[in-house]
Parts: structure tokens; sequence; C-alpha cells
């Protein structure tokens, strides 16, 4: 499964909507909000920024210091809250530890929360009752899946990693997909004998190439949601980024898997922008 | 496992907290909203105020007709927030079809949710960032495992059923006492390949003695959440209850199981007691 192909069609759909939002004098915009300076952050923010300007979404960044004070940030969110001009807001994780990030996830306008991780929007998802929107990434994983045609109803969806970003709300999409749902973690006591049973296996726990042949079935369907970077001396920055599956052992046996880098990453950031462009079509709707 | 007695524990530690509120001039109460006259909505409302009654819990039940609008129900509601008489407010579900229901629920005061089913705590409970109270019957389930010492770390717990009253709480407080978790429901295939893996099975389903021995392996701990009313001619009001499990099947295979009635009922009133209980004692802490 290609994530790069099935970005590129959801962004066909998304620039036809983007135009018809550039003729009524809407743009969509997105504001972000970085603290400190941790490379993969500024990664990430700088990706996401970068595709935001292709499709002409406006991208503001606000960048903060490792050293500010949670008023401040508040404070900051505040005037993306109250900006009409931003529709879509996205605090790029993890904030630092003198920060309640919980307070600063929940400060950003429900209806603004493209990210999906205000607590009553993460409550929605649980129970099935129409968050404003979904968290990206599992978000994205579950559109690769139908993009493929590969079915979600009746399956054995098997998660590994439980975080709130990942592991959980794609638990709970699946869930309400109608999959039967294992959530596998650190504890998970024999995970071989839980992961070689699942029909869709989703691995989020963050350890290179941890996945291995024997934990997986031939007709599997496998999604990589890991991005390790490992030394690699042939690459000009020392190191290459694999996931949390052995690509390599697993691509000759299993029904379909994801590649890392151009699997789930890149449909995080097409979810990003839709679920900005979402939120500017209210403004849309709202004329 | 004896849901009595594990409840009765519960009842001893509440009677003592019980009488240092009372010493400080502080009695717990509980506002209750029961819509319409279903006979089991009624029973469970009597049962609650009993046991209230028993340990001098003060139980204010506001009785509405089926027919109520949804205005005036919010509006007793609000009455229940704003009483400082009143530390608890449960409303009796299932609501009738032409409330919305959710709405209702997120009109409680989310420090008097003693039912935790507020969108807000719901959320909280998904991503384990301390709900105000826990969903009471989950709650009940959990207390009854370590009440009997009964580890939940590394097991695989299986739960059968996935409505946002039972199963799914339940599932994240599995979760977040470090358990492998499995959510089944009536969209799984091959169910018994699933429960037959279960360390610790719960059972919420609402079909009459639907768990078999076959589908339940040994050593397995067996929660039984079902209330189902079968027809017998012996009793005077025409039927006897039933758990989901066949529970005179399995009585003699597994490790342990908890019978119904007698098992997780119990369990479930005690929790609300508890969490009415602890909703008094911060009017305590504010003195």
């Amino acid at each position: 499964m290609c994530g790069k192909t099935c970005a590129q069609s959801i962004y066909s759909t998304l620039a036809a909507n983007i135009k018809i939002l550039y003729d009524n004098n809407i743009i969509p915009g997105l504001g972000v909000i970085l603290v400190g300076s941790r490379p993969d952050s500024q990664t990430y923010v700088n990706m996401k920024s970068k595709m935001c300007e292709k499709y002409n979404i406006t991208s503001k960044v606000i960048k903060l210091s490792e050293e500010v004070d949670e008023a401040t940030l508040l404070n900051e969110v505040d005037l993306l809250n109250n900006n009409n001009d931003i529709h879509g807001i996205l605090i790029q994780l993890p904030l630092p530890s003198h920060i309640d990030e919980d307070k600063v996830l929940n400060r950003v306008d429900r209806i603004k929360d493209v990210d999906g991780f205000h607590i009553e929007n993460v409550g929605r998802l649980s129970v099935n009752k129409n968050p404003e929107y979904y968290p990206c990434t599992p978000h994205g994983c579950i559109e690769l899946l139908k993009y493929y045609n590969y079915d979600i109803q009746g399956k054995h969806a098997v998660v590994v990693g439980r975080s709130r970003i990942v592991g959980l709300p794609l638990a709970h999409l699946l869930l309400h997909n109608n999959a039967t749902v294992s959530i596998c973690h650190s504890k998970t006591i024999d995970l071989h004998s839980i992961t070689r049973t699942a029909d869709l296996l989703f691995v989020a726990c963050g350890q290179a190439k941890y996945i291995t042949s024997e934990m997986v079935k031939d007709d599997a369907i496998v999604i990589d949601i890991g991005i390790n970077p490992v030394d690699d001396s042939t690459k000009k920055n020392g190191y290459r980024l694999v996931g949390d599956v052995d690509y390599d052992m697993l691509v000759n046996k299993v029904k379909a898997i994801t590649p890392v880098p151009g699997g789930v990453g890149p449909m995080t950031i097409a979810m990003l922008l839709q679920h900005t462009v979402s939120a500017a079509q209210r403004q849309l709707i709202a004329i």
C-alpha cells in the first residue's frame, strides 16, 4: 500500500474544494504552535507547512522558546482561536514538561481542533458520537485501507501501542468500523500469540523493526505507523528512517504492507489538510 | 466470586466515611432523575434508593412522565446541579427517544457526575486522565477482581459488548490496569476463537446464557454483566433473572465466575454509593 498514491488522490479532491473556497474569498488557514527546538518536531512542522503552501492553505507557525511560560502559550492559543483567518489549530507535541499539555490542548476551540485532541472530541470519538475531527494518523490509516478496498468490518484488528495520539484513537475508529479490536502494549505477555491472529495489524510501538515474520500470519494486512532513525553511514545525515515492522522480511509474506517512509506519514499530513479545509468549509456554509 | 460479599466490605468502609461526614454536618445526597415508567428502570432506581436509605445517604428521586419535554428535563438537571444538598446526580437510562440523551448527560455538573457519563469524563477515562468518576458497573467489575486478588496486569482480558455504559468504559479501565484488551461485539466473526484465549472474560451482550462451556478455557475468570429475565412458571412473578453466561455449565470448569443475581449487580450499586460519598467528601475538604 502506497501512502503517497492515496494521499495524492485525497489532494486532488481537496484542490477542487480549496478552489471553491477561494471563489468565495475564503483562504483556508492553519495555525501551528511549535514550542522549543526538537529537530523531529521542526521537521514535522516544516513538512506540514510546505504541503499547506503547495495547496494554497495559509499556515501561520508560532514559534515559542522551550522556556515559554504556560500563560503565554495559552494566550497564543486564544489569539488563534479568535483569528477568523485561522480555521484549524495544531499544537505540535510533545510540549516541554513544565507545560500542562492537556490544558493547552483543551484550550483549542473545539471546532478548530483539526488534530482531534480536545478532551471533548476524545470522548466523542470514544463513544462514536461525532467528534469534530479524528486524530490525523489514525484517520489516515483508515482512509488508506478504504482506498485499497480492504474491509474492516468483522476483521480482527490488532493495535500494538496505546498512545493517546495513535493507538487509542485508532482502536476506537476500528471498533466503530465494526472490527473486533485487540490492543497490545508494553505490558502484553506473549505478543506473538495475538499478532499472529491479526487480519489487520497496526504497529505504533516506537521500536525499529520490532515486528518480524513469525509474528504475522500470511494473509495479514500490516500498517506500520513507526518512524525510527537508525544509523546509516551511507546517508549524508548519517541515518535513515525505518518503521516498527521489518518490511523486507514481511513484504513477500503478507497480503499488504505499508512502507516507511511513504506509508502512513503522507496520510497523516493529507488528513491534517483535509480537516483544515473542512474547517474552512464551515465558514463557507455560514455565509 | 460473590458480589454481595465484596459490596459488604465496601459498605463497611463507606459507613465510617459517612459518619465522618455527618459529624461535620454533611449529609451525602444523591439526585436521581427517572423518566417514564419502564419496570426495569423503576426497579433499579428503587434498589439504589433503598440502599442509600440504609446507609444514611439522602436520595431525591425526580419522577418525570414519559412525555416530558427536553427543556423541562434539562431544567430539573440544573436544579440538582445548583442544589448544595445534592452531591451526586444519576440520570436513569434509557431516556425516551424524543430526548437527546447526550445533551442531558452533558448537562450534569461534571463534579456531580457519579455515573461518569459526561462526555469530558468519558474522554478523560479514554486517555487515562483522571475522570471525576468511573462508570459504576465497569468500576464494580475491577473492584471485584481486586477484592479477590486476581491480577489484571498482563492478562488477556476479553470484553464481549461495546456499549458506552459497560463494554467501552470497561475496556478502558482494563487497559489502564495494563491488561491486553480485546473487544468483541455483534459483528465479531468466530467469537469462540477469541473468548477461548481470555484469561479474564467479561460478558455484557444482553443475551441469556450466551457464553457456554466450549467458549471458555479452563482456568478463565468469568465476569457476567448480563441480567436477562427468562420465563419460569415456578416463580410468583413468572420469571427469573439469568446472566449472559451459562453459569451452571461453567461453574465447575473455570477458575472463578460471578453469579447472576448477586455478582456484578450489587457491585454497581456499591460503586454508585461510593462515588456519591466521594462527591460529598469534596464538600468536607472545601470546609
